[in-house]
């Protein structure tokens, strides 16, 4: 079996690619050749497959083309510019998210006979907009307030079409908030979703910006890695023509993630949390999705952690070899 | 007030034509230029007023700019490729209703400098699929079936976007199926819903494909030129960030629009209809909306005939001079 990845250098994408190169095999089938991409270098898995591995704007012309010539069986496609950037840059954003996506899929259209690859899409719960029910159902309207959601909702009904005019095999899933991201805090708005049990765990301070009554939608990206390999083997006519799935996740608050927290390392490490009021990050969090109702993607048997505990648990194994700093 | 209408020589771009060139006005503000677009050669309004006709292919490289460059205040954006002509002809459909929805947008957003037309952006209900409920509410989700209504519910999410960006101010409004249509039998898999009301009026057969018990969504040509009028003229604000709106109808079975035909042209007339059972448009039917509750549309004050008998009466007194074949 031969996969693409693309955005093979990014979190979520590095995470996939390390769980591969351990199985060896995806969905009983062995991995034979892996196609690397993102717009920068990805590193080199350590496997005994071919593996080529290449960096560039896969926007550009014949990019698209280049990569899905060696007629990869199954494609991720993980590259996106993240919402931040594609609301501060206006035709990035569309470039790469809108056009990219669709010059992949016109790619993949163009080679023609009878081939016709499992294409899996990571699209956001960015696709929402307020105002939306608590849960938000598997029909609600996708009604973004951000560039960033309208072009994943847009890559979804592509997605959709192209699947049901049978140029691929496509299954879009609505990833949650991915929590706790490993790494450095970086700026993103929902940063600190991660920071308030990454900093304190790793003996630092995090800085809290939102009432401790928020609620959001997570799930870890251990979950994020599963939900990835089950949507490239699962039977895609399961799916129907709606093939687009909010993945599952946990709705926990600040509270509720913070006592979480504290079971498992407790006060003293809880206590590294600062709280420091941010109107403009307030504001923006009141906009996004609070809970799901993950009904389809359920049934379908895609499943994230049971509590915001195993969550913390998934991190502590993942990143800190099982330690917490006290 | 300068307005462009493209799509101008289509059945609704001729009515609403008609009515601005009798009003000589919109929205209390004189019309003092016009700027007609279609494929084909518009026809000149009887108007006083500077009119500029043209015909090509507005996704041609350079068309939308050159359309938009005497910075219409308010712009119709009626061109499509047609439901079933999107179906047979992948790149057609994708190149003008998608491509040539977003240069138009995008050659507003060139212009700049303030510049913020209103645009009317014609959606359908097709950007409806089935599984959907019965009626069909102002927050489901926007699943489509058919590539042309999967390029209507992308250009819905770019007039969203581009609207909330100040780039314009977009209204986008689905349009039930239009009953009943004037002129000629077409082979639109919908075309019967107006044929059988059409034909046996004018003194010839028409032919009911389908069951007598599908239930459709239907406005008459007059309601439809009614909604781009309000569209063109309400506060934008009052529609807040969800840009899209359904379009308030009559919900009727067949049976119902026969009913209504019997009692206001008699047996003679109904017995017109010869039911010729059509499988493949059963199918194709059958996966249709059959019923809204156009909520917001209807409290934002647009508004259709409130029963079938109406949109018949319309089309005597629009289309035959009030005159019924006996």
């Amino acid at each position: 079996m031969h996969i693409l990845i693309l955005g093979a250098a990014g979190m979520v994408g590095r995470k996939l690619l390390a769980r591969l190169a351990q199985d060896g095999q995806l969905g009983g089938t062995a991995v034979t050749r892996l196609t690397l991409h993102d717009v920068v270098a990805p590193e080199a898995p350590p496997v005994r497959v071919p593996v080529s591995l290449s960096a560039s704007d896969f926007s550009a012309p014949g990019e698209a083309e280049r990569l899905v010539a060696g007629r990869p069986d199954v494609i991720f496609h993980l590259a996106a510019i993240v919402s931040g950037e594609a609301e501060a840059d206006f035709d990035k954003g569309y470039r790469i998210n809108l056009d990219g996506t669709r010059q992949l899929f016109d790619a993949v259209r163009a080679i023609g006979e009878g081939y016709r690859p499992r294409l899996v899409f990571t699209s956001s719960i960015a696709v929402f907009g307020a105002p939306m029910p608590e849960p938000i159902g598997d029909e609600y309207l996708t009604a973004p307030l951000t560039s960033y959601g309208t072009q994943k909702a847009i890559g979804e009904l592509l997605l959709s079409d192209y699947t049901r005019r049978g140029i691929f095999d496509g299954v879009g899933i609505r990833l949650p908030t991915i929590c706790v991201r490993p790494g450095k805090p970086n700026k993103a708005a929902s940063g600190f979703f991660s920071g308030i049990i990454r900093e304190p765990l790793a003996g630092q301070e995090a800085v809290l910006p939102v009432s401790d009554s928020v609620r959001h939608w997570h799930a870890s990206p251990r979950a994020a890695v599963g939900f990835l390999l089950h949507a490239a083997t699962i039977d895609g006519a399961r799916l129907g023509d709606r093939r687009n799935l909010t993945m599952p996740g946990v709705a926990v608050t600040v509270a509720e993630q913070i006592e979480a927290l504290r079971r498992i390392a407790g006060d003293a490490v809880v206590a590294r949390i600062r709280r420091e009021p941010d109107p403009t990050i307030e504001r923006i969090v009141a906009g996004w999705p609070r809970a799901f109702d993950a009904r389809r993607a359920t049934e379908l048997g895609f499943t994230a952690e049971p509590d915001f505990e195993t969550i913390i648990r998934a991190h502590i194994e993942d990143e800190l070899g099982g330690r917490i700093a006290a």
